[in-house]
């Protein structure tokens, strides 16, 4: 039992529609297949301007009416291809996959998964094409699932079928030790830990949404990424640390550009003061990283610093400048000049030195750091964003990553 | 309780869904509404041109997927720009509004229309903004109901919640005693018996399909034909001809240019031959008008001719070339140069001389008749297409329709 996921590039136009039935025909050979598919390249953005020049603020639930008919577009045109090419595939929206979901517009968390029909259809000798993205409520209305949507669609289906592998085929032909881009040493992943990819996703590595990492974590189940355009390549293997082949202090570095800093400014030191600011960007959904707090000279006022994303930073602001004014504080001061260089690995946390390296090499190449954080497999480097590329090829040399498979 | 339909002309452009957006707030300023919509302009031909890239023969199950999207993508954006302007609107697919249909694909009739949600909101006050032309079998696939489906849809469910008038909104004023563009002297008609609507809509008359009229004849429900781009207008009432204030004779005159007559020539003068003949068209779902069968001079061998719509026609020849193989006929002609000219009147039945005023007057003026077929409300000739306008405007003179209210 399979499932694979195509993404938006990988189903932008009927030929690349084609070359996915291929992919999908040569595993229907061997396997069961689930098939979960995006909506075509550009067909999203293109509902949502649509969605824009009918009203200056679409009411969510229409908005998720509107988009669920993207990946609705593709299925049924996958499903056509593959059964001209004599295969036997049945397309079928979220709402009929049964995919279940809280009844909250545009950012919804799937609850439940009925399985039942896919089963029936899977046990005919069907190929599944299933919607990503989107769900049901349990009253009937069409959800959408918001960033990652289609990868936790594939991810979870793959859980509730108990599937042995779930293939999220995209454009690049796995995890690489760093963005090719920038450091053209950078070596692609055999294998990797799902909370090496969690933090690798999460600080920028596109490949794959963290939601749906986090979602395999959880079920233990083995996904791989794999190239559409060289589907032959098995691509990169996310699974438990435990089961992993090879040890790493270091496995990759990422570099996530979209940040901005945010400071509030000389707050009283009083309790409360700190849940009051992060209570305000949690109502708002502001995802916030590198909490700094830091005392004045007198002791009597705090400096708190943290970063949010680009996108939230309007957001932010207003949220930060309206807790400015209720707590007297001095005001806020904003940084948009800002990149996160982060280095991930399992091994990280029984290698202390490994911080400090990494603190210094920045240090005598002359880029400043702005901010640091870290988990117990990460350690993450604000730092202005020209310097950002740089710090990245620095690191990568510095743990020897282009070598060490 | 009111029903409004618009078609794709009315919501081809973010434009004009906002104009239809202030003609379904000002009705249901009044009364409980419920709006029945079509896809955008040209979104369905658009679909079908991607089916056929993906696909040379794709299946109707996921035509019925693909296509339904069209009307999904109408309903949430009208919901939004009204939702926009203060009024309370909900976007329902043809699922979510309960239209159950049988298990047939791109033309499904429908076989039960479940109101209890749609019922539910509008006792919340909201206006349903319902996708037309779709609906879904007992086991959940989703159905479209082919040509007409639309005015199907939103007949079914003004039938269904016993709505006081539905009306069809669409780019004309309503219905005209001949096509304005032929007959420049033709005049609006202010109301028209069921049963000639049914006729004219048959025969050529664009503005609402026969199945919507006729399922409006069986419920004696009120519709009103009107123009979305004039809104205050009234339009033309259908309604049952006992209720009519006028009699009339002739109300007008249709031409239905995509047309074709075949015969199978020197068939046995078998019993059940004409049954193997027409049986064999309505196999393959062929609709057939005007069946002449004529002895030849032995009277052993007939010629069976008749009139089928041009779209028909290489449908209508297969199954006729292999009739004629297997009966032993002398094989099958093709004549693509027919139109069929018709005048409708629920009076005509008591008025003998009409047909034959109105073949005399043909024959003055040089035009061929074809082939004739009678209703008890309907005269037909099918004419060489060159002499279809002229005979329009010779009939409609000829009977005075241009001063006829």
């Amino acid at each position: 039992m399979l499932v694979q996921k195509f993404g938006g590039t990988s189903v932008k136009s009927i030929a690349r529609i084609r070359n996915v039935a291929q992919i999908i025909t040569r595993a229907a050979r061997q396997d069961r297949v689930v098939v979960v598919v995006s909506a075509m390249g550009d067909t999203t953005d293109y509902l949502l301007k649509l969605a824009r020049q009918a009203a200056l603020s679409p009411q969510r639930r229409e908005l998720d009416m509107l988009l669920a008919t993207g990946e609705q577009i593709s299925i049924a045109l996958i499903a056509m291809a593959l059964n001209e090419i004599g295969a036997r595939a049945v397309s079928m929206t979220g709402p009929q996959i049964g995919i279940i979901t809280e009844s909250v517009h545009t950012t919804a968390r799937i609850v439940d998964i009925r399985t039942d029909r896919i089963t029936r259809c899977l046990d005919d000798g069907l190929i599944v094409v299933a919607a990503g993205f989107q769900g049901m409520t349990p009253e009937g209305d069409i959800t959408t699932l918001g960033r990652g949507g289609s990868d936790t669609t594939a991810v979870a289906l793959a859980a509730a079928l108990s599937a042995d592998v779930c293939d999220i085929y995209t454009d690049v032909s796995g995890v690489y030790t760093a963005d090719p881009n920038i450091v053209p040493t950078a070596r692609l992943m055999r294998e990797i830990a799902y909370e090496e990819m969690l933090e690798m996703a999460q600080v920028g590595a596109q490949v794959l949404h963290p939601r749906a990492v986090e979602l395999a974590r959880n079920h233990r189940l083995k996904v791989r990424v794999r190239n559409t355009f060289d589907p032959d390549f098995e691509g990169t293997i996310l699974r438990g640390a435990d089961e992993m082949e090879i040890y790493r202090p270091v496995s990759g570095v990422t570099v996530d550009r979209d940040q901005a800093r945010l400071a509030i400014l000389k707050v009283p030191d009083r309790p409360g003061i700190a849940g009051a600011v992060f209570g305000s960007l949690a109502e708002r959904r502001v995802a916030v990283d590198m909490i700094i707090q830091a005392f004045h000279q007198d002791r009597l006022v705090n400096d708190i610093t943290f970063v949010v994303r680009r996108d939230d930073l309007v957001t932010a602001r207003e949220a930060l400048e309206s807790v400015s004014r209720r707590v007297e504080a001095e005001g806020v001061m904003i940084d948009e000049d800002v990149a996160k260089v982060s280095i991930i690995g399992a091994g990280l946390m029984d290698q202390p030195d490994i911080a400090a390296r990494m603190f210094a090499a920045l240090g005598e190449a002359g880029i400043n750091i702005k901010m640091i954080s870290t988990s117990a497999i990460r350690i993450s480097c604000a730092v202005a964003e020209s310097d950002a590329e740089r710090a990245v090829r620095i690191v990568h040399d510095l743990f020897h990553l282009e070598g060490q498979e």
